[in-house]
């Protein structure tokens, strides 16, 4: 089952910044080789649901791993049957019907 | 490792009512003996990472059984090395703050 | 226009207990009368778009006053034109599914 | 109260495709003049807080009015004190840790 995700991750207990965190989650999509895109509250990743998944689970061990005792993180996924459809399907999509009339 | 999570479902393309669908994903998770408390706007779930996403996965995979072609699902998910805490914990956490001196 | 709505507030920079600022969101709901349920993962709460709204924007300044720098919230808010529903109707409506044939 | 924030809006009871009530969206945050960023699960924006909600009801308006009978938004939403802060900022503030050393 293919999914199109979004995850963002907030280590708790640790100051006020993230981006470290975000980033060594970020080394983990890059090595499990998925397609990502990463914007200013999350990022979005793409690929067969056991992978997404288990990338996520292993960027919890590695935050963990760098210290933080508490994370929340939140993920939206999305699967379909009807067809297939990629990250940038969905954002062209939606720019198709923005160029066109109202 | 231990989650407490959160989810809820929303089928897309099959009407406005989407009780059906969730009851389906409740019995996935009744089946799989996690514990769970539903509420109006989604269902916490506690048990081991591996576990409560399998359910998950089975959840969406029930609701394209049953002619939903598309979902978009929303997860909170909560991990800690620090100590241990269940759903039940969390909320009388809260409680116990509540009844205090402000 | 009428939501229900479900919110959890992530204080961050101000270690890993974030019960305190959960039991302060609380008590602006309680002040303004909002319907609410208490949850492991975040707060339903019921009523019009603004004044829901209005309660979480208050809930932050609560927050953000009892010295937390950064909060990261999540929100969920359905809205529907076809008919009234409260939270509990959403709930009773799943759990007669439930309890019905498969 | 500055905020930067992410939402998607997902109507039901409208079939399968949403990307032109995410138009209708993009549209009504273009008319407020609010910096946005179009991503495969979701809209960045930032702004004020009041501006940025008025949007969000305001694109729950839209989105009834096309005649999607109900819709499910997922809102997140991010504050802080300790400085200011753009959804620029946060993406290069990630991307400096990946270029940095591990």
């Amino acid at each position: 089952m293919k999914v199109i995700a979004d995850f963002s991750v907030v280590p708790i207990g640790v100051g006020v910044s993230v981006s470290k965190y975000v980033a060594a989650c970020q080394r983990v999509l890059d090595e499990m080789k998925l397609k990502t895109h990463l914007h200013a509250y999350g990022t979005n990743v793409e690929g067969e649901w056991d992978e997404v998944f288990a990338a996520i689970k292993r960027c919890h061990e590695a935050v963990h791993g760098m210290g933080a005792p508490r994370i929340s993180t939140v993920i939206k996924v999305g699967t379909r049957t009807d067809r297939d459809q990629t990250m940038s399907d969905k954002v062209t999509s939606v720019e198709s019907k923005l160029a066109g009339p109202t």
